[in-house]
């Protein structure tokens, strides 16, 4: 593995999907690693060429095959039900030294998915970076999308150390942090701090009166801030994380039903405990992270 | 009424509780109308000095009777369940051409109690900047707070128009657009569009995992920014509310209900419906407000 060794690597990165995510680790790369050759891959011409304009990689291939070919990196940044099988399709086309890992809100699926290819399982380690947006695609990519942000790699049972080790080495280079967890861990956690909280925001901006809209103020405004976001990436997130999701919403609601029962019998001191509760957790999360 | 009329009105403002909302509408007031004579009282010495340090008002009174003695405009900013009283206090001390108004987040309930005062309830002209922050006091405070803000006006049924017009005229002079409905429809709008959502942000807040912390992304921060509020305030506002926000925290937890039903049934079809319809009522909201 001298290549991954060599102050050089990675010589080449492939992206399946230059969109926000795919579009800002290249960026990101191209910062810390200006010799790097990026290579694109996304299945329109259109957005092949947009990827290109924006700068976000240097070149790009117009099959999975061509993209993948000599590269020491492949991401994989589509939809989250389609992830497992682009890994699969890499690890064919890619050669053995090559690292393949991935952006997906998702993870235990992806990895049982991917766990199907023994091929594409012993080169593939899954990553998620915190770090998004409501907004998609590659106008909105950023080299600095993942400073400071939180990657999580979460490496299968019976993981590669020295994948393991790439693939910390390649996404230490975006600028993030990085934490390794299970993949089961990982969904568990993000429905509660993420898959959840997002379909809530959106549950609260269902709740809109239609001859209210000019009331909302900055509070609406920023609860309902991702529910703005694409039905078709929240649709696919749900679909693969969807035992720890409704297992979060089960929890989300019981938890309003007490909040129900607090205002119904005029509980206002067990309110207040109920309200303080959230503030401190709240506040706890403007301490430096852990 | 001449003095209503007059260019030089209102000739003095005395603001009962100078903390956020209160020591904003001093500034505002300030900046439209140097000539106004602003006159502060908070419960301790200590805010009352803070407020005057702070430029929001240009002198402190020590008392209600005190504060509202020649005043044209009285502004009650304290917690809505002390409103009411504040209100019928200020009626008392107060002369005959003086429009008391207030800032709360509730009405229905606070004009209801004012009006168990004839002579406060010709005085009085109930009032809702839709404008704040998580943060408190007059610290935060700012002359810009209620720029193209909405604020509610909510006559009562039998409100004299000429009350009324001094109530639009007051609060026009803060930059903020006026709008009027009654207490029970402002109540009922402000459930949805504020007073649960707050309190689902507060939710999500409590749903996070201890061992989670680390993992919140830009999404979390910004569902649950105002689950860092105070809880005194927001048990003020439910006590203020309850039935309204009951009705609507019923309506949410069975709109929530309902996707749990679509994600136990894979029914992905109708889960992108349900996510979509959420984005179309944000997105709008986007939109000059009408």
């Amino acid at each position: 593995m001298t290549s991954s060794r060599s102050d050089e690597w990675p010589r080449r990165v492939a992206i399946l999907g230059v969109g926000l995510l795919g579009g800002s680790v290249g960026m990101a790369i191209k910062r810390r690693c200006p010799q790097t050759e990026l290579v694109g891959y996304n299945r329109t011409k259109a957005k092949r060429d947009l990827a290109l304009k924006q700068g976000a990689v240097d070149r790009t291939a117009d099959s999975i095959e061509a993209a993948c070919d000599g590269a020491d990196v492949v991401v994989v940044a589509s939809l989250v039900d389609k992830i497992a099988d682009l890994v699969i399709a890499a690890a064919q086309a890619a050669g053995p030294d090559c690292l393949i890992t991935d952006v997906g809100s998702t993870k235990a699926s992806i990895v049982e998915d991917v766990s199907r290819s023994e091929l594409a399982k012993s080169r593939f380690l899954a990553a998620h970076p915190i770090a998004g947006s409501e907004q998609t695609g590659v106008l909105n990519a950023s080299a600095a999308l993942f400073d400071q942000k939180i990657i999580v790699l979460t490496p299968a049972d019976d993981a590669d150390s020295e994948l393991t080790a790439r693939a910390k080495r390649f996404w230490s280079l975006t600028g993030g942090k990085i934490v390794c967890l299970s993949p089961q861990d990982h969904d568990a956690y993000l429905a509660a701090v993420s898959h959840v909280p997002h379909l809530v925001s959106a549950a609260v901006s269902r709740l809109l009166p239609a001859d209210a809209k000019s009331l909302v103020g900055s509070g609406w405004r920023d609860i309902t801030r991702v529910a703005a976001g694409d039905p078709d990436l929240w649709t696919a997130i749900c679909r693969e994380n969807r035992q720890a999701i409704r297992c979060e919403l089960e929890r989300l609601i019981g938890d309003v039903q007490q909040l129900c029962q607090l205002l119904a019998s005029e509980d206002d001191e067990g309110l207040h405990h109920w309200l303080s509760e959230a503030k401190v957790n709240k506040d706890q999360t403007n301490e430096p992270a852990a």
